[in-house]
């Protein structure tokens, strides 16, 4: 992609990755996986990739005071089947932070190839002052996004 | 079964049907419903069979002032495959009234035949005022059983 | 949404509407919907999306020799949580007829605001006749198209 | 549990183990895991006692001419429940040979106790040559049988 002298690539910061098997429950009549289970594991990776940083979601909400980081979009891409038995590395990182949110980038790589790619776009939220049961979106701390750089 | 002049089956309260259609993310590879997929249908049907006689969970929480019914215990026989495209009657009833808990009775009718058999035990659990975080059974309140017999 | 003399929106063809309830085991720890459930509705609206018309997917198997219509591209926006007991409408329709695809608009909507927004990308594929195991997207055929506008 | 001098107990064959994280997509509004995620897990065990014993399901399907092992019970207690982020054990292992099936009995343990007990009755099922698109159950070979005892 790159084609002269460019710059270097930003720091992307802590990637977390583990490897799943696909598992007979996952996969539809066609054989394959059904596709919304491919979004239950961005959700799980999401949750995996704070944890690996130091940042399991109990802690978060302790330390940070929010509810949770509800999801606002999420995307995907699918470029090939997988299929009952199959290894495939989930693959996950801070994509991009936002003033009050985040979107966390997902790949599943199947023998070296993208099966799936995604993103989901989540927001920093805690307990609306103003409002009972309600939620506020609110900055990610500085110390939370330092946390995934200085995983790098 | 019955050999006799046997006495007429007890009363049996409310009994709550619907109908659902089985769909393409709820079977497997072998193009048959994933069997916990079926225990799903049970624990929403058992909701549904108390709402239908005025006790939604919503209410039950906070008239009877308990976290919910925890099951203990759940069992299902499966007598016919079902597939993508079936109209299935969910059938739910209660079993048996216990004195801290109850067992709800389930069956899944495929065109009048039963393909599907099974029950769920619950307690009926409140919140341990000696034990933070934890629950403790009581006893089911009267006029809750009275709801289902009155609705028979 | 308008404000001046604008030409008509264009025929948009048969939508299909159902309502759902939000049941206790579509929720998560946060008491709303875990969202991978609402790409469940997806999935399952764009079959009786078809079905509706006529063409439910053993006819569109059979008639046109295609295994199915793959997804590639999946997308949902999430405006407002729901929760357990929740009527939903999940309304969809045809977005987009593609030289071999479609796009399948979808909206969640609840007491007639829209809660869940999103689309599906999907292939007309057929098996590949010079690779066994394999698919080929082919086009979509003329009368299938014409279903959904006379359905209008 | 013994308090004679009884006899030792029967050979067991071989034990399939793995731990497995309760994720936040498998916990309902109660803040633990739905039940019908537990027998998701049994299903998925099954797969991988085989598998443990080289008998992954394509294997089996292929060697032994089967359909598969559609289950025709189960059953399952709960005795703790599990929430976001426990560390569980799924121990699986065959319960009983039976003429034309099995049962598989499976636990799940949390920090060393029993927190879910249950079993799979499986029956050992060939397409039936009498009939097209059914089943009919045939006898588990003993070769199968020997694979789960050497592996002891």
């Amino acid at each position: 992609m790159e084609t002269g002298g460019s710059a270097p690539p930003p720091p992307v910061g802590a990637i977390f990755r583990r490897e799943v098997r696909i598992e007979w429950g996952n996969c539809d009549p066609a054989g394959i996986v059904f596709y919304p289970r491919y979004l239950e594991l961005f959700d799980a990776n999401t949750a995996y990739l704070f944890e690996s940083v130091g940042l399991p979601k109990p802690t978060l909400v302790k330390t940070y005071d929010i509810v949770g980081m509800p999801i606002v979009d999420v995307q995907a891409k699918f470029f090939m089947p997988s299929t009952f038995g199959d290894r495939i590395t989930v693959e996950s990182r801070i994509g991009e932070w936002r003033r009050s949110g985040l979107r966390v980038d997902h790949r599943l790589l199947k023998e070296g190839k993208v099966a799936v790619e995604g993103y989901e776009s989540r927001v920093w939220a805690g307990k609306d002052p103003e409002k009972p049961g309600g939620i506020r979106t609110k900055p990610v701390p500085q110390e939370v996004i330092d946390r995934f750089n200085s995983a790098h």
